[in-house]
């Protein structure tokens, strides 16, 4: 296991954790710059981030800086009720597919959609069963994009609480049935996004990490789970408030030879978008340190 | 599958549903007498309820009434840091285990716990293997008891989201491997309860029920999962104004044989525990008929 005790060269800062400072929106490029200053090398940015700071620009901004995207966030929403709501997704997955590419990403993150109108409060059925089989098509139809352009594709399972209207894929087995029934010959280009906040909690962690082994596993994310959590969306803890064991996780997926950037996405809207965006990330830089 | 829509004779009412109503406790000697009133059949009140109410009073409500136990909530919070808190669970549970006989219960049910010290806000570690183990151990400590006493315990998969403080027990295919782990002659003692709002996410839940068959499966609970969820404990919706596909669920215990008590378990801290409780009850009987 990789020693990140005296030094933050495998930590990557995903935007979100500090999309917002004192409460208000941070831009993308003030993030970047602030990282940089930092010595962070890799961050993953958002796909609404990107967009209000523009492609080209950003794309410019991170050579510039010698940044890396450890991942971009996000592809995905595969799930639909009618066929111009397919169309739509899939032209929306071609277009994050390219901005990944423009900006060099190791990996489009997939956070794959739940019941179709649900997220925005009116669920179209009951039937996750069938939200589960768009998902798995909807991959299937990206990835031969994917695999022309070279960018693999992390399937990322979401914590159960958000099967609903987030993505209804829960677990790192379900996501790897789906990598092995897509890419049985695991040639590199379809993985998963192994999240501690989704994950941790999952009696069959270790052992679907082991299934992953090196080819699946694209992305590490790590934050905390806190007790009490008070909201399902927007109270993740930093490293070390709360009770997933980080070391363990990393531990587990190095074992199978991941050597990629640990990824920090806290959403904390009462926190830490509440503090100044530098004292996050230095936070993030010590708890990385000390706790991941 | 049986035929609810014409009356409500296999519903049963978790107390904890109307626990409160217009935002005050409603003690259970009322409970009892409302449900009976509505000529529902059966109940599942908790342990706390009933120590408030008398377990030899309520013992004696129960039969006036004749009404049953569909179970007894509940059991269980194994996990512990010292000798004195095991101990103090061991206790505690022979004296479920009692008033649950007292009461002529179906089964005890039980929620296993967390990380110890988790539910008041300070875990004690983060070793959630260890927690599982002391579940195990502690299961196992009360089997000999529950069988002799011929009182079935029924483990509750809790959802993930309760991982951390409630319970280490989140699956039921987890749980079915403790059973089997312990009762691997399933001799009918040791089983599962199946809680709607727990498990109807798991992409494995079909085929866990299967495995289950009827010999494990000892109670089926409902309620509905809300879009948007507001709070991850007491935001539960009634059956129909969620995302939960119930009628299939039921279909999947029945087509093992299950023939018991539809358990209605409902926390709403700002709708139905605001409400009167017998416009509650009576919306669960309309909901069971036309929802479950």
């Amino acid at each position: 296991m990789r020693d990140f005790s005296s030094d933050h060269r495998w930590l990557s800062i995903n935007t979100a954790t500090v999309r917002k400072q004192r409460g208000q929106d941070w831009p993308l490029p003030q993030i970047l710059d602030a990282c940089a200053a930092r010595g962070i090398r890799a961050v993953s940015p958002w796909r609404d981030q990107v967009a209000a700071a523009g492609l080209e620009q950003t794309a410019r901004q991170v050579k510039a800086l010698d940044l890396e995207l450890s991942g971009y966030c996000r592809g995905g929403m595969f799930t639909y009720t009618d066929a111009a709501q397919q169309q739509a997704a899939r032209d929306d997955n071609r277009r994050a597919l390219d901005e990944a590419c423009a900006l060099n990403a190791a990996c489009l993150v997939l956070v794959v959609g739940g019941l179709p109108g649900a997220s925005s409060g009116k669920p179209a059925h009951r039937d996750i069963a069938s939200a589960r089989a768009q998902v798995t098509e909807g991959i299937a139809a990206l990835l031969d994009d994917a695999r022309a352009r070279r960018m693999p594709l992390a399937i990322e399972p979401l914590h159960p609480m958000y099967a609903a209207d987030r993505a209804c894929i829960n677990t790192l087995e379900q996501a790897l049935d789906v990598c092995d029934l897509l890419d049985p010959q695991r040639n590199g280009g379809l993985g998963v996004a192994v999240d501690a906040y989704h994950v941790w909690w999952d009696p069959k962690l270790q052992q679907q990490i082991a299934r992953a082994g090196r080819e699946r596993l694209l992305a590490l994310h790590v934050c905390d789970w806190l007790v009490p959590t008070a909201d399902l969306l927007t109270d993740r803890g930093m490293m070390g408030d709360g009770v997933i064991d980080l070391k363990a996780l990393r531990a587990a997926v190095e074992a199978q030879g991941f050597d990629g950037y640990s990824e920090v996405e806290i959403f904390s809207a009462t926190n830490w978008w509440q503090r100044d965006g530098g004292e996050v990330l230095d936070t993030c830089i010590e708890r990385h340190q000390r706790c991941v």
